[in-house]
């Protein structure tokens, strides 16, 4: 995938599971409940159809504050790759602002092993600043580590 | 579908031809650019990816001047629907400003008969109105035409 710098970021990681598993954590309801977000925060809420315009929905507590992700998935390949966005809710019905569009990928190392890929593509340069503002790297970097250490416990 | 009377824009018709045939024309280059646009406005060049996330690129002559469309399908499910939009580009790049999400369904009515539905959705009632201002029943009902006339000469 081509980057465009002041559009996308990306966590590029090697995970210590195999593919199968991680694309299980993330498309299990009861299983992605406990890594998505950096704890202490939480997932109070996960309901996934994981298929292109199905709905990909989560709502985070945050402080005691509850946020609803809304969003659909765009593309989905098996153990290979999750594409989702909030730029679409279910029936494909447009959301005025979309905020970003995730593309993940899991590829097989051997072993056991995983590159895990994690991109945000933006539709303008400030929605892309103000994602990295956020904390992107440190966010995505931690849930990251949070699902490699959750995929282990189930291997085990 | 439920519809959004300040949001969607939609379009039925019963077409006498059968559903496989329609869907043949709209999802085949060579077919589309004969019924894709009001004549005589002319597609100039198309180039379709049948998939989730694949390109469906078209370019349109209209008055002299070239139009280019660029986005990416969004659902595919043979014979019976397709959606695209422009708020991609191939690699699940999004667009700045995304204009429209168009659904199109086939329904078999028997007798080689289809109930055709054209849905445009938008993200806000700005662009749903600068759709139907731009002549969004006209165009399409015209479209839709062409599209019957066409699939009864391959049929012959």
């Amino acid at each position: 995938m081509q980057l465009d710098p002041e559009l996308d970021l990306q966590l590029v990681r090697e995970l210590n599971a195999p593919r199968e598993l991680l694309y299980k954590c993330w498309t299990t309801p009861e299983h992605l409940v406990h890594w998505f977000v950096p704890k202490p925060h939480k997932v109070t809420h996960c309901s996934l159809d994981v298929r292109p315009g199905g709905a990909c929905n989560t709502t985070f507590e945050v402080e005691g504050n509850l946020m609803e992700n809304n969003g659909v998935y765009l593309e989905v390949i098996p153990n290979e790759k999750l594409v989702f966005t909030d730029g679409y809710t279910a029936g494909w019905k447009p959301a005025p602002e979309p905020f970003m569009t995730a593309i993940v990928t899991f590829e097989d190392l051997g072993g056991g092993r995983t590159r895990y890929t994690a991109t945000a593509r933006h539709r303008n340069p400030d929605t892309a600043k103000a994602h990295k503002d956020m904390g992107f790297y440190d966010g995505w970097g931690t849930v990251a580590t949070q699902l490699e250490t959750y995929a282990q416990g189930l291997k085990a």
